[in-house]
């Protein structure tokens, strides 16, 4: 991001300087492109459970979702530090990723659609809802991973009796700043369904194997990772000594070509045990955070966000980060999806831990959500 | 991008959009952020040679380039349709590429830094400047490309007798957009020259054979692409059929990996014969062009815009467009600069050929430049 | 392989062609090198459990396995259409696979070595081995799958009270024909432990999830595959159309590239649901089948062969196949490997359905053992 | 390759070894499969071009090239070292790769095929041939490189009024090893010509560019490397410091991925100025050597290999070798084959220069031809 340099211009330079503005150019010997490390636009946030909930709440009292109405019934988070962007930008919750949570009502039908921005849902809440991706019906239940990555269509549905909540991620940032969305509207109401419901998870049931007719790559194999297999995994890891910054953590893969689940959107699942301390570090790809259970606190460049089930918080790129589970009984489960394949499509990844004071950050600060009165949607 | 949908809401709507806007969410229903088909902010825009060469005169008396003083006298290039992003934006000619023209004095000394972003250059007016590119001299001649790859030291000298000028393109507001510009200033006022003079050109000094040495693939095997060479290979070409776009045109290459020469950034020259009138297409990626010789003209989603040797022109993602060499003599070599690396790494590259017509655009209104008097640097 | 065109020569030609021979040269023209299909030296045949048990039984009484003694106890099958090869070829149960079954004593150690051949070994009897590769011990138990891939140490100990059988699967061939045998002997008689007991099965112990850690690609991140998860991942599969040809089948991963647990050689395990009569078909890929549990036949080019738990059969490259399990209640359990990697890293993989007769082969006999009495060892 | 152990058994053993035989089983422990480093079957060797050319002169007496007649005349080399796998084996000039040298007279047509293993021709002598690889017809001028990638019809004829001789080289021997022969042969006399005369040739008429519409991967973009472009690379080199074993020496490429030009089998052209004497090294993978220009020796694990223009000679993997040219005025030219693509592939390269003796072997001997009255032709 430019910015101008704070110096002292001769009012000749001034001049120019407005000259050259007039003239759609600018001199970049004052402005500022590149800085030593990355300063994020994006701030660290948190937005609490209870808050989510209630605005969707409301948004159920006053929207019905279905053909003829709304698509989805989603509420997005907008990280505070890119608010100016908005309505121009594209209310990131970090610099590439958007972040939403989404109601689905006993009957409501979400019709389908497909578009270039990846999507996955983390299934929060409630049961009975389900998905059909490029044709394969997927059943949600909570603590479920669920992806449709690019160019797929997708449709979601209610057939049980209580709502159902998920979180929505996709890379709308990032595929805004590359002017490239497509999007196509299915000319039905549903896709026809052509597998067996969970098609892709009764294909993966087990271990390190895959039936050989997924041997070629492709984008989708496995539509939905159950959540006990997930944590069996991360079970299995307990026995190991746990990681100093992230304890018990594991990533969705695709098990056609090893890489992440989603393509372009990475995702994790970690269990931090009853009073894990993590210590603190930074890396260049961001991150949003659903607390699927538990509740502890995260310390942000030196603020302390405290979190329970429920809540989500977004770390931005190179910002100090260290997980803590204040609980002495409970386990507490995480789950989050970040933008690491983007940034290690061109070598961007960088990392680094904290080293002073013995791998703790400072905390200056609690958090406090900054509520403004100056929405941007206000005529 | 995201528009608020134009719709007549409740005024209990409004108002819980409004309470969303204060809490930092935000109503996906209400809120565009995918279209059917990309709609670039960039807009087509063009840069008389004159005008840009008058700047640099102001610059020339007005800056000194060196240690103590600036590092680089460069104008960029900012694309109106971006010009609200500034000075909190990123100068984009392009939504991912930044352009600038750079003169250097006889004598002038750009001292060496390092920048995850990548760069790259396209030699313009005058001899005896040359730059080294990671403990590599290469001298510039006009109509030279040069390379500087992420993360490569580089600095400029000027060693002769007369200001040498270049186009620069980097990947500015795309790393910005990733929050990944990491910068770093060499400790001296030159790098140590480490090779031969022209290292990688001597090492590629004929056909489509390369040192052994260069076997593994490395970003920047050969630092400069003489024009000479180039516009030997574009003569080859005359003896087949043009494309019905782009006339005779050819991309440079890393010949140890044959993908881009720069890596995330695409570069091509192409000669439109006397009397060329290309038909029109449209795609994804956008390209700044720089007209090395001749003169023409280009239409952009309707509208035409005349060229000549010097002017500097943008196309932004998929954006209808057509060139025509208006000469009925010479013929016109336009190099150009490109996001296609970028677009295709995440398979967002998308075509068309524009049908209608005989393949040609209706030419709506020519261009006129929009000098503003409303400069963002104005304080 | 080049065979003498069967023509009449005249007299003047079978001269030169003589000429020729004795100055190290031959006559293109009357060789064939290639025909239009693929025509195996190897032949489809199979070693009766018994009769392997037997001979290793004998190889106990005579050779102990340890420092000062032999190696590896280990008895290797010798393709009969491959046995001329002996001594000068390289005992392949296939085109490019060596197999062996081993057997290892309690009490007896088979010291560290690597070698650029890539090996795997499949557990066939007996608890209480362990092998150590690159430093991680793994636990052998029967129907667990180890890799050992190229250039790793491994050595092998039976701690236990019984014998340990298993068998060992390389690339011998392959790596002979490429003259690219390097080995190593550790100067140690045991590699030194230096992770917790199985720790790869322990870091994926559940669905498709790998630790974050694994997120580079690596040659052996899980070195024990666990029969008991891969049972669970192919019984998943029963809810879903079996597969024409080879009804419930698994291949085995690794899980940092998506690739083949064990680079060069591929390996699988398939149940054959009771009654199943499996289609035929063919591929250029050959592969070494390890019965493990259940009986049956198997149609290779039209002989039958009837096989049960603890036999081993090859199949040759293009060879017609179908399995068909015999058992009206039982299922069967054959484990493979195969050289798919090697064959599709160079384009070579080609496969074709039989499609006379339902799919199925004519059978025209049964398999009879070959023995000569015109051993290769005969001194 | 196996060898048995010299090692004396005890009479029991001896008794077992010969059981496991005649039930085709072999002991593991009397077998060398692998030693410390590989031991190629395959010798040193050279061929005189006059030997070559009169072989190829009575071929020329004695057959006729044609439809109707014979496909090919060519006579090729076989490696003494292999000799014993004739006619069982394969007839490699080395472990992989196959060579010959082809003639062909005014007015003959060597019909159109395709095959699945990969060739490649150096023109040694003549003009007015050509050859037509699918569908586009490049003529042949000596020192031409031409490739024949798999799967690809080609043909070639002799329109001129001289004999045109040039040298093949195939992968039979690897297609061999891996059973993966397939071969089509064409309907038609000659397949038809759809793109201008040396079309790849003119689309790379110059430096490190290509056109635009290869960008894409493709087999054979470049079908021939013409010999002057290749010469004026080298020339470009000698304003640089020689390599210590191969002066001046470029690999041919393909400029739609930057690997070798011929996909399974590299190319290379050297050029050794007047006096040259390069140091000792060797590698894994082989070598087939053309003299092309001047004269010079070779010396391979300890003996001397003499050679000038015309002549052909092998370099079996892991075997020391260094050129000299002991023109003191003239260059000295060589082109030469190698299996390093084969290599890479899987990891297996290694090399290793010659420290002792100032990096020059012992001059033990110098080389024989191998004439042998025990040719494998005779009936």
């Amino acid at each position: 991001m430019a910015e101008i340099k704070k110096q002292q211009w001769t009012p000749e330079l001034a001049e120019f300087h407005k000259e050259l503005g007039d003239k759609n150019m600018g001199p970049l010997w004052a402005s500022v492109f590149s800085a030593p490390e990355p300063k994020p636009r994006a701030v660290p946030y948190l937005w609490k459970g209870e808050l989510i909930l209630e605005m969707l709440e409301k948004a159920k009292e006053l929207l019905k979702v279905g053909v003829g109405s709304i698509d989805r019934r989603a509420v997005y988070l907008i990280n505070p530090g890119m608010k100016h962007l908005e309505p121009h930008g594209w209310g990131g919750a970090t610099q590439t990723l958007y972040a939403a949570v989404q109601a689905l009502n006993p009957g409501e039908l979400a019709p389908p659609h497909r578009h270039m921005t990846s999507a996955m849902r983390f299934i929060m809440k409630g049961k009975g809802a389900s998905g059909v991706v490029n044709g394969v019906k997927y059943t949600f239940e909570p603590g479920d991973f669920v992806i449709t990555p690019e160019w797929c269509w997708h449709d979601h549905v209610n057939e049980g009796n209580e709502t159902v909540f998920w979180m929505d991620v996709l890379d709308i940032p990032f595929t805004s700043a590359l002017t490239s969305s497509f999007l196509e509207m299915y000319p039905e109401s549903r896709q026809p369904v052509e597998h067996p419901v969970d098609f892709g998870t009764k294909r993966y049931a087990g271990g390190m194997v895959r039936p050989i007719s997924d041997r070629r790559p492709s984008p989708a194999p496995l539509g939905r990772y159950k959540y006990d297999l997930t944590i069996q995994a991360i079970d299995g890891l307990k026995e190991l000594e746990p990681d100093p910054f992230d304890a018990y953590i594991v990533e969705y893969i695709n098990p056609s070509n090893g890489k992440d689940a989603n393509g372009r959107i990475g995702a994790r699942m970690q269990k931090l045990p009853p009073k894990f301390k993590g210590k603190a570090h930074r890396h260049t790809h961001s991150v949003v955070y659903n607390v699927y259970k538990g509740s502890g606190y995260t310390v942000m460049n030196g603020v302390r966000f405290d979190w329970k089930a429920g809540d989500i918080f977004v770390l931005p790129a190179w910002t100090w980060h260290e997980h803590v589970n204040t609980s002495g009984t409970e386990d507490a489960v995480l789950f989050s999806a970040n933008d690491l394949p983007i940034m290690e499509a061109f070598g961007f990844e960088r990392e680094e831990a904290y080293t002073e004071n013995g791998g703790h950050q400072e905390i200056k600060s609690e958090f406090v959500p900054e509520y403004s009165k100056n929405s941007v949607y206000i005529k």
